[in-house]
Parts: C-alpha cells; structure tokens; sequence
C-alpha cells in the first residue's frame, strides 16, 4: 500500500486532491496510509502539494505512459445530443441544494446524461418503464427530456427535491411521476414488477445498499430487465462490494458491465461538499488549505441483467433496517 | 429479442458482420432469432445486406445519437507507447497461425498492448511477477517489450508457440519463460504463489473456464494479487457469465472492471477465422458471401482482485476434467 502510494504521488508531488483522483480504494485505508507515511517520513507537504521525500524516491517505478482517454474520459461513449444537455443543464441551474442529511450528493450534469445515454445505447430507453429509487442526481428529467420513456418514476425520501422535480415535469410537459419513499419502508404493491430498468447511487452501507437494490429488483418485470447503479470504492471498500456483488447473483442478475469512476460528484456545491471535504481534511495528519477543484469522488457505474426469476433480497413487503452509516463513511461530518 | 434485432439493424439494413458487431448476447441465441425473424418475414436480404421489411418497420424505435468513442473506441484508455506498439506489431507479424483444434484465437497486437497497457496503469507491472495461462495472444512477448516486470511466465498447451515464444525471447533478450501445461493438468508446486497478476483468454466452457481461473488463483501470491481475463458472449451465455462471477466470488475475489468489448480478434488469420465465420453461416437461414472485415468477434475484459485467503475452486494437486465445447458453441468447425 505505501508503495502503491508512491508510485501514485509520482517523482513531481501532487495535490491531495489529485492523489484522491487517482485513488482506487477506501478513504479509510487512504487516511491510514497517508498517517502511516507521513509519520515515517515517507512524504512531506509543501505549498499544499504532496511530495515523495528524496530518501524514498528510489521506491517510484516506471510506469508506461496510459492515460485516461482524452475524448470520454473513460466513458466509453461519445454522446452528441448537445441540445439535449445544454437544455439539462440550465433547468438543474436551479436545482435545491444537496442535503448532508439525507447524505445526497449528486453526480454533474454531463454524467447524469451520459449514464441515460449509455442507458439507451446497451439497452434502448424509448417506450420502457424506468424507476429512479432516489433521485438526487435528477435522473427523471434527463430522462423526460428525451421524450422516450414510456413512464418515468422519481421515488425519494426528500419531499422537497420531489416538489422540484414535480415543478420541472410540469413547466416542461416531461410526464415524470413521484413519489415520496423511504427505502427502508415495504414499496407500494400496485408498482411491483412493473419496470424495465431501475437506476440509483445507493447508500453505502451493506444494509442500505442492499435496501436500494432489493426495491429496484422487486419493481423489474423480470427476466432481461436490467439495473444501472454507482458504487464509489471510496466508502464502499471492495470487501463490500464483493458481499454485494454476492447477493446480487443470488438475486437472479448478472454483472454484466462495470465502469470505473464513470460518474464524478462535483465539488461546488455550496452546501454540501466543503463539509465532506472538511471532514476528510480533518483526519490527515497535515494540513491542506482550501478545497478541490477538481472531481475527484466518484462512483464506478454498475449494469446488472436479470437473467433469471428475481429473488429480491429483502422481500418487498419487508420493513429493512438500515445502517445509513458505517466504518468506511469518512465525509460524513456528522 | 425480435424487437432487439430489429432496433439493432435500424432503418437502414446492415451487414450480417455490423450486427454481430453490436449483438451482445450469445450466438446461439443470435441464430435462433434470425432464424424466427427471417422465417416469419421481418428480415430480409439484399446484396448481402440484412435488412427490416416494411411490413415492421414500425417496430424500430428512436435512439439517442451516442457511439463507441471514436479515440478509445471503449476502451478507456489513451496509450502514448507508439514505439512499443509497433516493435510489437512488427514482430508478431511471423507469428504461428492460430490452430482450431487448440481453440485458438488472438486478440489484435494494439488490443494485446492496450490489455497491458491497462494492467500497468491500474496495478503497475513494473518488478511484478506475471503469469500467462495460455498465451496465444502473445501477451508474454509484449510484457517482455516493456522491460518492466521481474518475471514473466507463459503457460501454454501448443509447444509450436511456445517454440516461437523462446525464439523470439531470445533473440530480443526478453527473458519470458516458458513451460508445456495443460490446465486440466495439476500445476508444478514450485510454481505456487508465486505470482502477482495472472492474464488469460479462457475456454468459455464452465469447467474449462473455472479450470483457467483456479490456475490462475493457485499462482497468485494471494491477498492484493489481481487477475485480468476476457469472456464473450457470443459462446459463454450470460447464464455461464453469472456461475463463473458467482465461483470468482466464492475464491476469494471481487470484480472490480468490465470492459465491454475490450479485445477485437481480427477476421484475417488465413488459418483459423475463415473456418469460425463459415461454421456460423451455416447456421444461418440465408446465404451471406464471403467474409467480414470488422472485428466482430470480441471478448470483454474483467479485472479481479483477491481480497482475502485465496481457494481455488479446483485444487492445485487436482486434475480437472474439461468439455472443450458446450451448446453455446457456435463457431468450432468440427
């Protein structure tokens, strides 16, 4: 791991948030290294950037010269419905604020409409039934301003986003229901295996996760449909991931696609995000002045297939406790 | 599926070779609906084109405008070793042909050097000991290119290509070793946990598979360790995709990457590919001449990671029993 470290840091020094970017596990085993590091004089911080110290360059490896591919970031897809974005992207202008509370954040535009393309381009979005379990990230207007769906559903637990998605579906004839839901609570029965694909950026917790992804299972048709969600590494640690992975195989899907950091929270949110930042901060053993620029939390993009009779984890009618917060929660200032 | 096939050939018609490109279920299935849709009038063809007849037409629905990224085309990753790349390229050019009954097939030299390419920029390759479990692909030879890894080991079962393999070592001092293994085989002891990262292409029969992917387990030092392979669709359903997630799982991994359509295996080996392409046409319920010139055929490219104790499904002392060929094999001529 501090050699993994190293060799990120690289023989020029990077800024903590530049790091993070490039940071492939959890913020917890990041924070202990860093600690570790530091504390051994492996790295020292000078003008807010991170340094490999002289005694322990000799650690740094060659690599070959690979980089994120310049065109889609890694995204695999070039989407050319600017129309389409620049239309998204003025209506969430106004969108309300992130709520630590609720621990929203919410993906940046260009993500979110590239997430409903990919959506289109593997699995087609016209004339399907598609279900958001939280909607922070205003999946359902993308979506409505497509004009494909059949029928789009907004569930989620904040009454207030859904005012504002209610007030955006009607000015602009977008057709999205809502509904208020918590996903610890049994889902309504007449929405039962009623649609074609589900999307959501779960809770990170095994239980809250599972909760997420048990409700979207319930309310898919069946065989062939098919699940879109984000996991970040950062608070999920791959130990979890592969618990989930589990269950979800259990549950009748494959895993048919997985794409590493696909969607990047923005961090500008004047609410939310310097908290999240701030909390990090706090557990290094330095200190760093000011906060990113740069996008460097982020979710790897998850398409599951149902190619069996779905058994939902957690029965629909089931009331699930959830943890909405565990050892790997690290920017949860509270 | 008809739908499917319909949207999938568009308004316009297509090769049979541009909708395989895009099919991302089996071929058994892939036969089977052509078959139903030639048979029941929804298809037909014309100079060599496959296209909808009016009568469904209607049944083609809009798609956003998204493509396959014109720089990475999907793959992620831009890769800046043009010298390598082409030392690769120029060597492979004797390479043996790829011999059917071994269930041959190679991977492009730029999809083999992106594969490493990849390898390096997620785990870093450099003093990593690195083991091929078959390697017609020639990944041993463009790892040695790179001077980078402490070892590198190909296993395969064609001493022919392991012949060219050590001609090729030596004469550009790459310092690959190699070894005559049959995976069905127990592995040499001494080889055991000795390795970092393991990369093969596997049979896509459930046993032979799970017999690469244990190999390649038995060879992993353990915790941290990392394995790259590429399964398609077209012979290994979803169905066998979800019992060998489920087994990886099992082993002590985790799945942390895959990448659609990773590695292309080019349509132009005098030996091989005109056999696989002829032995799928004469499924089909139509004549199509002569053969493609888009790589249509392509394996998609997990990454996994051992995150605890490591148990190979089959033993390392064990020998295995395989089926070389199952239902979903489509292309083997014989």
């Amino acid at each position: 791991m501090k050699n993994k470290l190293v060799n990120l840091i690289g023989p020029s020094g990077k800024t903590l948030w530049k790091i993070l970017d490039e940071w492939d596990s959890s913020l917890r085993e990041f924070i202990k290294v860093m600690n570790k590091a530091y504390r051994e004089g492996m790295i020292s911080v000078k003008d807010n950037r991170i340094f490999v110290t002289e005694k322990y360059k000799h650690l740094i490896q060659p690599r070959l010269r690979v980089k994120r591919c310049g065109r889609c970031r890694g995204k695999l897809i070039e989407f050319r419905e600017k129309k389409l974005l620049k239309k998204f992207v003025e209506i969430v202008k106004n969108r309300p604020h992130v709520k630590v509370e609720y621990f929203q954040g919410w993906i940046r535009p260009i993500d979110s409409i590239r997430r409903i393309a990919l959506m289109d381009y593997w699995d087609g979005i016209a004339d399907k039934n598609i279900v958001l379990i939280g909607d922070d990230d205003l999946e359902s207007i993308a979506l409505g301003l497509t004009n494909l769906p059949k029928r789009i559903l907004a569930l989620d637990i904040d009454e207030n986003l859904l005012d504002y998605i209610e007030r955006v579906s009607k000015k602009f004839r977008l057709n999205i229901e809502t509904l208020a839901y918590d996903v610890s609570n049994p889902l309504p029965k007449k929405l039962l295996k009623k649609f074609d694909i589900f999307s959501t950026e779960p809770l990170e917790t095994i239980s809250g996760c599972l909760a997420f992804l048990s409700r979207g299972a319930s309310l898919l048709k069946g065989k062939d449909c098919t699940g879109y969600f984000g996991l970040t590494t950062l608070e999920c640690s791959f130990k979890k991931w592969q618990e989930i992975e589990k269950e979800l195989i259990g549950m009748g899907f494959v895993i048919t696609d997985i794409i590493r950091n696909f969607s990047e929270y923005p961090m500008s949110d004047p609410v939310g995000d310097k908290e999240y930042e701030d909390s990090l901060k706090r557990k290094l053993p330095f200190k760093i002045r000011g906060y990113s620029k740069i996008n460097w939390y982020k979710s790897w993009l998850f398409r599951i297939k149902a190619i069996e009779k779905i058994k939902p984890k957690f029965k629909w009618n089931e009331k699930i406790k959830i943890e909405v917060k565990d050892e790997d929660d690290i920017t949860y200032p509270y």
